[in-house]
C-alpha cells in the first residue's frame, strides 16, 4: 500500500497544481510523480515548442545531466542543441514556411517526444511530436471556424484478418441532420502509421473542412483504414539500414495482397452497409502515400474497374524492378483502353528530395508505354507529410466532378 | 537543401526497415532519422513493456549513457530500474491486477514516454504510455469481438468561449441505422485531460461496447466534452507541491463558472441539435471525475432541475471549506425536496486512498445534514483511472432505468 500512501500525502498539491493551471512538467500521471514540497526547477516554468512571430521555431528541453542533446525533424535546422548553466538544452530553427513538422529529441541516445508537447502524432512503432508554423501557407490545414464534418473511430470485423479491426472516418459537415448520400474516397497512410495518422499529421478532416466551406472540394465520405496489417511472428527482420532480403520482399508481398482483400471484401462492404455512399465506380476514388501508395498501385492493377479517381503518391515501383514489375502486370497493362475508359484521374505525384523519385519514374515510364492514361507531377520536397497533405488538398477538389 | 538530401540517401533503407516490419526504435519521423548502415544497438530489438503471462509487466529503455532510470504510474512497483552491460535498464514489477495501467520513464530527470510503446495518453500538458495487463478482471474494458458504436470528434462553436472547440462523442452500435433517439450521458474528466480521455486511458467506447452486448447497459449517447478551458494569460501560477492562494483558487472559481455555461449554453444545444437525443431530465445524465467531479457538483448545484442522474467521483469538497460551501450553497440545499424528486441517482464515490476521500466525507455529511438523497461508496484505491473506468462500468447500467 506504499504507493497509495504516498499518494494520499502527496497529491493534493499536485492535484490543485493542475487544477489551476500550474506548468506541468511531467509525462508521468500526476497522481503518480511524488512531489512534495520539492524544490523548484528550471523545467517547471520551461516553454517547448516557442514560434516567433518571424516564424523561427525553438525547441527546449530540461536535461541537466545529458552530454548531448539533439532535435529533429521534417523541417530544415535541426541538429545539435546547446545546452545553459541551468541544464536547459535550446535550439532555434530559421524561419520555417508555415506548416505543421513532426520532431523528437535525442538525449544521449534516448528518443523521446517533447515533454512539454502535447501535440503528439502517433504510429504503430513511433511516436512524434507535432508542432503548427501558423501562417498564410499553412491556412489550408488549420483548425478554422467554419463549419466542421466529424473524424469517426469505428470498428468493423475482418474476415481477411480475423479480428476486429479500427478503421477512421470522415463525415462531411451536416452529414447527420441530412439524408442524401455522399461519394467515398478511401485515404491510405504509410509504413508505420495507422489508421489515425491522416487525422494527426495528416489534418485531413481540417483539410476537408476547409476545401467544403469554400467550395473548392464536394462533400465526400473519407475512410481512412489500418494499412499496417498485423504480421506473421515468422516474418523476415530486416536490420534498420540494411536492405530487405528476397524472403523479406516476398513475405511483404504476401502481407500488400491480403491488404487488397482487406479492403474490397471487409472495409468497403462495411463503409457500404453502414455509411451513405453514392453505388458505382463513377463515386469511388482511392489514394495511399508511400507504403499506402503501393497498396493503391496494386489495388488497381488487380481490380481496375473499382476507383474513378486514383492518387499514388511517394511510392512508383519504389525498389522494384520495372521489367520485372512490367511482366507481373502484363494483363493490367494490355487493359489500358478499358482502364482508361473507367478512370478519370490517374495522379502520380513525388518530390524532388524524395526518395521515391526514380521508382516513380519507372512507373511513368512503364504506363506511358502502354498507353495507360496518368498524370505525373514532380513537386518540391522529400518523403514528408508536408507533401502528403499538400496533395490531398489538391487531389480532393479534383475528385467526383 | 542538406536535410533533404541526407533524406534521399538515406531514406529507402529506412523505409524498407518499416515496411517489412524491422522493429523500429525511434520516436523521430523515420524520414528524418538518418540510419545510413549505422552499427546495430540492443534498441533495434528491444521490447517494452512485455507482459508475463502471471501479469508481471517488464519495462525496459536503452540509455547506455544515463545514470539514473526509473519508472513509475498508476501501479505498485515502479521505482528505480537496473542497467545491464548493453545500455539497457529495465524493471519488471510483482503481478499486477489486469487493467489498464499508465507510466512514463525518468532518464536522469528527463521525463519520457516509452519510446518502444505506441499507446500513448495524451492531456493537455502531459503524454504518458500505456500498457494492458490482459485477464479476466479488465475484460470489461477490452477491446472485444462485440457490437462497437463509434467514437467521433466533432467541433462546435463556443459562444461562451469565443472558439471553436472539440469534444467526443459515442454513438451506440447501430446508430447510423437507425432513427431511433437515445437518452445522453455527459462524462467529464479531470484536470490535466482533455475531452479525448475517457476515450482513451478512460476506455469509455469499449466499457459501454461491452455493457451494452451484455445487456447490462441501455444503448446511450456519451458526450465527453473537453472540460479544461483556456486560462487568461494573467492566471495565477501556482508551483507544483504548493498549495493555491486565494486569488489562485477564486480564479478556478471563475473558470469552473464559465464551464457551467460551455456545458449548458453551447455543448448540450450542440448535441441536442445534431444528435438524435431524447428530451427531458430523466433522459440525461451527468457525471465527472476530479475536477469533473466538481465540475458535476457545481452543474447540479447551480441547475438542480437537469439531470436526473449523477455521479461525482474523486472530488466531493476538496480543498473547500464545508461550512462556507454549506453556506454557499444554502439556495440548493433548501430545495432538497424538489431536488430529490427530479434526481433519481445521486451516486458520490471516491477510493479509500484518494485524497479526495476526505472532501467527499464532507460533501456526504452536508448533503445528509440537509436530507439531499445521494449514495456514498468508498471502495480501494487512490485517485486513479482505474477506479474511475470502474465507477463507469458500474454508474452506466443504473442510467435511465
Amino acid at each position: 500500500m506504499s504507493v497509495l500512501r504516498s499518494r494520499r500525502h502527496v497529491l493534493l498539491p499536485g492535484l490543485f497544481a493542475l487544477a489551476i493551471g500550474a506548468n506541468v512538467a511531467t509525462t508521468v500521471p500526476a497522481q503518480a510523480q511524488p512531489q512534495g514540497q520539492r524544490a523548484r526547477t528550471p523545467n517547471d516554468t520551461l516553454k517547448s515548442v516557442e514560434v516567433s512571430p518571424d516564424h523561427k521555431v525553438t525547441f527546449r528541453i530540461y536535461a541537466p545531466k545529458a552530454s548531448e542533446v539533439s532535435v529533429n525533424g521534417d523541417f530544415k535546422g535541426g541538429g545539435k542543441m546547446t545546452k545553459d548553466e541551468q541544464g536547459v538544452w535550446s535550439l532555434t530553427t530559421g524561419p520555417l514556411r508555415p506548416d505543421f513538422y513532426t520532431y523528437g529529441f535525442n538525449v544521449d541516445g534516448v528518443r523521446t517526444v517533447d515533454p512539454k508537447n502535447a501535440m503528439i502524432k502517433q504510429g504503430i512503432a513511433n511516436v512524434d511530436s507535432m508542432l503548427l508554423v501558423p501562417g498564410e501557407e499553412s491556412e489550408f490545414e488549420a483548425t478554422k471556424d467554419v463549419p466542421h464534418g466529424e473524424v469517426r473511430q469505428a470498428w468493423y470485423r475482418s474476415a481477411t484478418l480475423g479480428e476486429p479491426r479500427r478503421l477512421h472516418v470522415y463525415t462531411p459537415p451536416g452529414y447527420d441532420q441530412g439524408t442524401e448520400k455522399y461519394p467515398v474516397f478511401y485515404l491510405l497512410h504509410g509504413a508505420g502509421d495507422d489508421d489515425s495518422g491522416w487525422s494527426t499529421i495528416g489534418r485531413a478532416g481540417f483539410i476537408m473542412d476547409n476545401l467544403i466551406a469554400s467550395g473548392k472540394a464536394r462533400p465526400m465520405i473519407v475512410v481512412m483504414p489500418n494499412g499496417s496489417l498485423p504480421r506473421p511472428t515468422n516474418f523476415p527482420r530486416t536490420a534498420p539500414g540494411t536492405a530487405p532480403s528476397p524472403e523479406a520482399r516476398a513475405a511483404m508481398e504476401a502481407i500488400q495482397n491480403r491488404f487488397t482483400d482487406e479492403l474490397l471484401k471487409d472495409v468497403a462492404p462495411f463503409v457500404e452497409g453502414h455509411y451513405r455512399v453514392l453505388p458505382g465506380v463513377e463515386n469511388r476514388a482511392l489514394a495511399g502515400l508511400s507504403m499506402g501508395g503501393g497498396q493503391t498501385l496494386r489495388l488497381i492493377t488487380t481490380n481496375p474497374d473499382r476507383f474513378a479517381y486514383v492518387g499514388i503518391w511517394s511510392a512508383g515501383l519504389f525498389g522494384g524492378n520495372p521489367d520485372e514489375w512490367e511482366k507481373r502486370n502484363a494483363a493490367f497493362l494490355d487493359q489500358a483502353k478499358a482502364f482508361n475508359g473507367t478512370v478519370k484521374l490517374l495522379s502520380i505525384r513525388v518530390g524532388d528530395g524524395d526518395f521515391a523519385l526514380a521508382g516513380t519514374k519507372n512507373l511513368d515510364e512503364v504506363l506511358s508505354r502502354h498507353d495507360v492514361k496518368h498524370e505525373l507531377t514532380i513537386n518540391d520536397g522529400g518523403h514528408t507529410w508536408i507533401n502528403w497533405r499538400k496533395y490531398l488538398s489538391e487531389f480532393a477538389p479534383r475528385l467526383f466532378r
